[in-house]
Formats: structure tokens, C-alpha cells, sequence
């Protein structure tokens, strides 16, 4: 399942949640592995003890949790520049999902619970970013929470590939989804065939979906159906270009 | 709408935030202020500059959001023993969300945010423990969007009051919930009348709804219904006595 694992070389790669602290990222960088997994590998299991936190580089991970009768649910989609595994900053905690790789591989770098441990116990400029993060994924969960009552299935989907159009380098508008209908729709908080259905809905907006691949011919008409059911409005990442 | 205000005079009250470090409370005491609040107060307004970090002692809270489209969207419920305004311990933050008082009156504790701040820089233990605070925050709102997936309705009332009869001293079984109808469906993600179908659900299971309160006769009863379809089951808070 892990394919390679090796030293990181330094100035090859940061990550977001760093980038405001470079001396942080070189003082961190001994500790750290590279770690490139392929398609159904499990990097995490959902009750282990969380010995590391994970930086994603590349690739796609659902993170699931089973409910006692047997229903699977997707807590998580992650790609590049996200970070999962933060039960790894307190001890004691174990990992409250399993991150599965979907699509072809992915490339993570894991950070050993102690070292994120013993760096914010130094650092406050590290805690104070890491609390940001937190915070930031408090506010994402509520507003999909809000997202559930005041926005329609096609509106959710629109939201999400819109985060996605934001997260790409240079605005390019052809996004590359590796993830499972049954799973996305499931992330969602929509049926399968609801999925379809919204897919149909958002192609007179100019979205094509085939296969895996999205293309979003106007990125402002999208924004127009998607952000006015939103309270995030006017303050939200996915509305910047 | 704020009836008084005054300082804290030390050993009457606590708070979880603080609870594993008493020299840490004593040292914040001076710069505290306890404040109460009528029926429909705001104490906080979405949108306007995080001044303070919000401790509940008594009383009940909503915390919503407007769409731009006119919906109001219920973000929160709190009581006695939770925090709010956790965007005070970041600068140049706003408050997300608009704080009103429901119920009669309720009595709160400002922690100013430039009191938090300075502690968090020389205090790795409240860093620590406000992580963690943020950490059972998403892990809240995300166990909140599974159940929109995994439970019914009426179970996902019945998880709402197992929480309400954790936090209880004493195990007492009679929970007093000053919060308007619809305000408590927005809150669970259903209309007011899927709260009252999903109110008659819970009757055989021993649970008598009259008004504010809430008579639950056996909480192992209600424990059975709900928690079999939820993936926290075994190891969260809502299941200890």
C-alpha cells in the first residue's frame, strides 16, 4: 500500500500551513517523511492512536467513519494543501476516521505527533496558526451544516466545485475529481441519483461534467447561483478569484 | 438589554475552559467581567469586530446567520459551560454570527480578547486546551452533519437531549430548554413540524414534552434508540452517565 517513503530535500515543498513561519518549516523539516501511497491504500484507521499529522501534497483521500449499523459516512474530502489527522496534537487521542486514498495515489507528508507537540508547546506563532485552522474547519462544517437547510442539492455542488476552482493555481477552470459518485454524493449529504440530478441542473450554467473531469466555462455565473443562499457571502475564499 | 455588570470576586465560579488550571483562572479573574443579559439581547452582532471570547454561566443563547436571501440560519444553542466568540482569539476577526439571549435572562463572562491573546503567547497550557476546545468543536459539527445523513429526525432529538442530560449535575432527568419551537427545529435541521412528529416518536420511549420541559424517565432507553446509528458510539460524551 505505501509505495516510497524518504527524507524531504527542503526547499522542494512548503505547505499552507506553514507558509507563514519558513524558519518553522526548515527547524521541522528532519522530522519529516514523504510518503506516496497508491489507490485503496489506508494511511490512517479510524481508533488507532494518531501518531502523526498528515500534510496532503497530491491526490485525493475520503475520510469515513462506520456507524454501528453498518451505514458509511464521508467526514471528509482532502487534496492538496489540506491537512487531516489533528487528533495527532493531544496526546491520548485517536484518529476519529480512517483516510482512504481514491483516485490513482497520493503524496502526504506525515509530521510525528510529537514533533507538532513538542513545536507548540515553543512556538505560539505555530499554535496561533494551528488554532486558525482549527476555527477554519469549525466554520466549514457549521456552514455546510447551514448549507443542508438553505441551499438545494445543486446549490451544495455548486459550492464545492466552486472551493475547488479556488484552490487551483492560476484560475484554470478544469478541475480533476477522482472521487466516486456514491462517495461524493455521500460527502455531499445527497443520494446518488440526487447527485445526477444536480449535475443535469448546473449544465445551463455552462458546467460539463465527464467522467472525472469539470469544466466551468464562467466561474461568475456559478458564484450567481450558488452565493446568495449563503451567509458566508461577501467574506468566503470560494467567492475570490 | 444589559441589566448589570461587574467583576468577579474569585473563588464562586469557574469555568471548563479553565477547570485544569486554577492559577490560570486566578490570573485572569481582574480583567473579567461577569454580565447579564435580558430576553432578546444580542450580545454579539455578526459582522462586528470579535471584542471579547464568550463564557456562559447560566441562561440560553441562539446564534444565527442571515443569507442574503432572507433565511435565518441557527448556528448554535448555548448554555451553561459553553464558550462562544472563539474569533476573539484571532486578530482582526469578526464575530460570525449574532448572539441573542432566549429564555429569560442569561448570565455571561467576557474574557477580553486582548487578555486571551496575551495568554495564549505565554501560556502553552491554555493554547493547549482552547485546541482542544476547537478540535470538539468541528468533531461536534461534523458528527452534527453525519446524523443529517445517518439518523431520523427523532433520533436526532433524542442525541440533542442525551447531551442536555450530560451536561446535568447530578444525573437529574428534567431538562427546562427556554427555546422557541422553530428556533430548536432550525437548530436540528428540520421544519417545526418534523420537531413535533419527531417529539411524538420519543413518547413510548418514556420522554413527556410539556412546554419548556422535558421529562425523560429512562435515558438508557432513549440511549438505544439513538445511538446505534451514530459512529461516535462507545466514546462519546452523550453516553456516560
Amino acid at each position: 500500500m505505501l509505495n516510497t517513503e524518504y527524507r524531504l530535500s527542503g526547499e522542494r515543498f512548503s505547505h499552507p500551513l506553514f507558509e507563514s513561519a519558513p524558519a518553522l518549516w526548515q527547524a521541522v523539516l528532519p522530522s519529516l517523511r514523504r510518503k506516496i501511497f497508491s489507490r485503496h491504500a489506508q494511511v490512517v484507521v479510524h481508533g488507532d492512536a494518531a501518531a502523526s499529522l498528515w500534510l496532503v501534497s497530491s491526490g485525493w483521500l475520503k475520510l469515513t467513519r462506520q456507524t454501528p449499523d453498518g451505514k458509511e459516512s464521508v467526514v471528509g474530502l482532502c487534496t492538496a494543501g489540506d491537512v487531516f489527522g489533528e487528533a495527532a496534537l493531544f496526546s491520548h487521542a485517536n484518529y476519529p476516521y480512517t483516510a482512504e486514498v481514491v483516485g490513482d495515489e497520493a503524496e502526504l507528508i506525515a509530521v510525528p505527533a510529537a514533533t507538532i507537540r513538542s513545536l507548540i508547546q515553543k512556538e505560539p506563532q505555530l499554535s496561533a496558526r494551528i488554532m486558525e485552522l482549527l476555527n477554519e474547519r469549525t466554520s466549514q462544517a457549521q456552514l455546510k451544516l447551514e448549507h443542508m437547510n438553505t441551499m438545494s442539492a445543486a446549490q451544495r455542488l455548486g459550492c464545492f466545485l466552486l472551493r475547488l476552482c479556488h484552490l487551483q493555481v492560476g484560475g484554470a477552470k478544469t478541475l480533476q475529481i477522482p472521487v466516486e459518485k456514491h462517495v461524493l454524493a455521500a460527502y455531499l449529504g445527497m443520494k446518488p441519483e440526487t447527485l445526477s440530478r444536480s449535475q443535469q441542473q448546473l449544465r445551463p450554467l455552462g458546467i460539463q461534467i465527464t467522467g472525472h473531469t469539470i469544466e466551468i466555462a464562467q466561474v461568475e455565473k456559478l458564484r450567481d447561483f450558488v452565493c446568495g443562499s449563503c451567509s458566508e457571502s461577501g467574506s468566503c475564499d470560494a467567492e475570490a478569484d
